[in-house]
């Protein structure tokens, strides 16, 4: 047999996960949403808190915070919104890195990580990120920290690369160089799966749960948290794709078919994406790389 | 209202077009197709001839010859069946040639064209074939035809890019390049859309049709065939996505829906495409360059 | 034997030409030179006119004006500085073009070349700078000018690729589009060659004399003027390497060697460049970039 | 002062090193050279084994095994002479592996890292490389060694980027990756620096030695050797690159000035490279990745 019924839908959008149980933001116990308008830069920002146990079961995502950067702006070439989605992620990223790193004197030490296959365009969001960001742990171990005074965070950066091309678990990697240069904290990007394909390219998913398995273009991953690595995990993404068995199923369900769906297992490896997903992730990739460098305190 | 009914399934492949209307070979009037296949070295040739205009009316694709290689391996790494596949190209590439252009003794000069958008991985077919040829032009312009002695053509190659990087439309700049370089013969590359994922890096289609408006996984091409350009031309193509609209369109029906089905706008910039489209368009690129070098009489 | 006498120093600067011949600014005559110091922004422009024939001889460059923009941070990371690089760039093209076309109503139409091998670091700059124009061409064309109000130009581009990949000379393919497209002006990017290693990355000429032979990295150009291409040639360089042959000339005769230099063909395919070439090139084609877009009206 | 009296000439190759001292392949006590020469293919092995510290003094490197294998053809276009390329590195390759590392029923693990800057053209040959690679661990790590049954090794791959790109030294996350992944050899891939312009992309130096400060484009290298990581190490460089300041210092020195020589310090992030090193890396890191194939064992 070469189908199979569909019984999970894939998102890698927890505020999916959670309108897909229930679109009232407070009828699940346990869960807490409350959102911010910028109707002046578009930029609406839902902020998701799953609270406990009971929460996490019934969206099934871990307890911990998710905020959801609602951007239509983030795919279109750039008038002049782009700097004020960068500012608005920075104030975000800050905000989840201070709650989740509690230093005294010293500055942490920030390690970013790019996932994903830069080879792939639409895969290829992590590793155009970390091309563009400003890093300085090199400059701290050579010349002293008086060297980055006023900022915000010391920062080092890694591309792992994919399995197919490694042999390695990505995991494996991160946590080697975590145990070898030992930072504070981990910033992880990656490009994600919607369900729905009004998300992608315009959704900011930032969270302090890090990643765990099935997410991702790939499906190769393991889970990157705060357990696994030792050290706080921030994730941040963008749906860049949809998994083509979602986007089937999802179809046939809204033209009312009653009997199960059969979906040939030939979509297993198959995805939905943009026809110009090169420029968008250019920019895109762009945008976030500069909302990290502010969040860092290397720009203005 | 934001959705549409599909009216019409897209597909670039002919023999896909034809099928659509009967799957048995000899049932339409007009249409002659014939197979060949080699085990050996698992490769499936169907030759399509559109003999007339009821041919054409019924299958929706103007009269000529339509090679369809049905070429599993080629997406595949290459454990030696590519050199095959190569060859296997660079025959019905020649009998193409041989039967559009009638030359007496002067060997004929070939511009080979590679459209599509290099920075958008499952578009870049084209340019990255370019990029792999044997280009002689220059060398006889400069030095005389004794320099290539024994070859079978004189070759030259352009990538236009597409029309939101350039503002023209591509085939300005072809038919601009062709009026002053004179070839006399043009081979145009393409990545297309297929309607079946099956057929998705696994078919080659050589044809002496050429390229027909809303072919290709750009939506901005006018024609390139003999009547816009003034020579022959052949196209070669590989379907490298499936349009997300017919996918949808398909796997309704497939569920035997019965009522019209609506498709949402949403879907009309999207497509389906596979994960390792990245490593798949590196092999075929190669494969298909040296399909066209062994044809040109640069390798063996 | 395989060594030559050198007998020419190379450069593809107006300035180090004249220079060559006289420090001084008001000694030749026929040439004028004007300068203009922008303190604040680090930015030295430096305008030589030379104005007949006999200023044409001396200093071995044709009868036009090159301007010479000395921006020392051009290459360094953007700390604010590449905006205000951008915006002295907008002004002086926009100077130069309206000084070599002279329109009426209608908006001029305006074709941008990118020159070189985009897959040559040192010789990408001109592609490179193309990615990241805002072209509108084919908005006008299918849309009407109402949709550019406001723009100074309407824009197209194209990148031609070099000889050995494409068989063809670069200027063929320039006037055949030009032929069929019709542009008002041309405006040519280029990766320079300089003759003192000072002047690499932190140089901008623009000139209205447009490319001559010899100029550039490879060395297949023929001349891309107004008298061979029928409309104004606006050319920008960068230098971006030295010629390895004149480098070493230089460096023999600040030894105070006397004797006849001997200089192996060796040498003559060798280029010297900067070892952290790829993010200056990636940091002056986006200032560039922006460059043009302001003086086309599309940002500010 | 902005210049030095340059005391040392650099380059990569033990063999150059060793030619500076004498060009009598049996004159250093120490030191053997034994020559073979592949006439047919045009391929001259030449092995230097550096026996003892006093060999080890006079020429400047390690006690070790340097294999220089002369190949013209290497920068060529390939005319069916690279696949003897392949053939003879592979050889060389499992010769030094098996010296190196004394199995017994188990396949060894091998890590193949790919040093450089991936966007620098002249120092990308490592990362080029690795992408062409046959990587199996993660299949043995998920289905078991049967399925690589066989071969010569199990393998694994890593591109670790440049310290500004990262902020950490490579050899910090190379000891990581190998203390989390326990691989029992490494094979390090290098763009190095040579001499002599005509070593350029026509040598490959394979060496057990590993690599040492100062070698490679970058400066940013420390050790990489089987005392830094603790197990054996073999590397393999080619030459793309001369020091700027070696250049002049010979070039002035064959011109027979007498006088201590002054170089510029501007020349110290300067090097020289060929013009066409675009298409000659593609090609020499296709070459040089199916040596490594055929050595594991999974082409012929």
């Amino acid at each position: 047999m070469d189908s199979k019924s569909l019984t999970r839908v894939r998102t890698d959008l927890a505020l999916e996960a959670k309108n897909s149980i229930s679109e009232d933001n407070s009828a699940i116990k346990g869960v807490r949403v409350t959102e911010e308008k910028d109707c002046k830069n578009n930029i609406n920002i839902i902020r998701m808190d799953v609270l406990n146990r009971n929460g996490a079961q019934i969206i099934g995502r871990p307890v911990g915070t998710y905020i959801t950067m609602e951007v239509p702006n983030l795919a279109q070439p750039d008038n002049g919104s782009h700097r004020e989605i960068s500012k608005a992620l920075a104030g975000q990223l800050r905000g989840l890195i201070t709650d989740a790193y509690h230093w005294d004197t010293r500055i942490p030490k920030i390690l970013v990580v790019g996932l994903g296959n830069r080879d792939a365009t639409s895969d290829a969001l992590g590793p155009k990120v970390i091309s563009n960001l400003f890093i300085t742990r090199h400059i701290v171990e050579y010349m002293g920290y008086e060297e980055v005074e006023g900022a915000f965070a010391v920062t080092s950066a890694i591309v792992p690369g994919v399995m197919a091309q490694t042999g390695m678990d990505t995991c494996e990697i991160i946590s080697a160089v975590i145990k070898k240069t030992k930072p504070d904290l981990l910033i992880v990007l990656d490009a994600l799966a919607a369900r729905s394909i009004r998300r992608l390219n315009s959704t900011i998913q930032i969270t302090d749960t890090g990643i765990h398995p099935g997410s991702g273009v790939g499906n190769d991953r393991k889970a990157i948290t705060k357990k696994t690595m030792g050290i706080p995990v921030i994730a941040i993404g963008v749906p860049t794709v949809v998994d083509a068995s979602t986007l089937i199923y999802d179809s046939v369900k809204r033209n009312n078919v009653e009997e199960p769906i059969q979906i040939s297992e030939e979509f297993a490896n198959m995805y939905v994406t943009s026809k110009d997903i090169d420029a968008i992730i250019k920019r895109m990739s762009f945008t976030i790389s500069e909302g990290i460098n502010i969040c860092m305190g290397f720009e203005e």
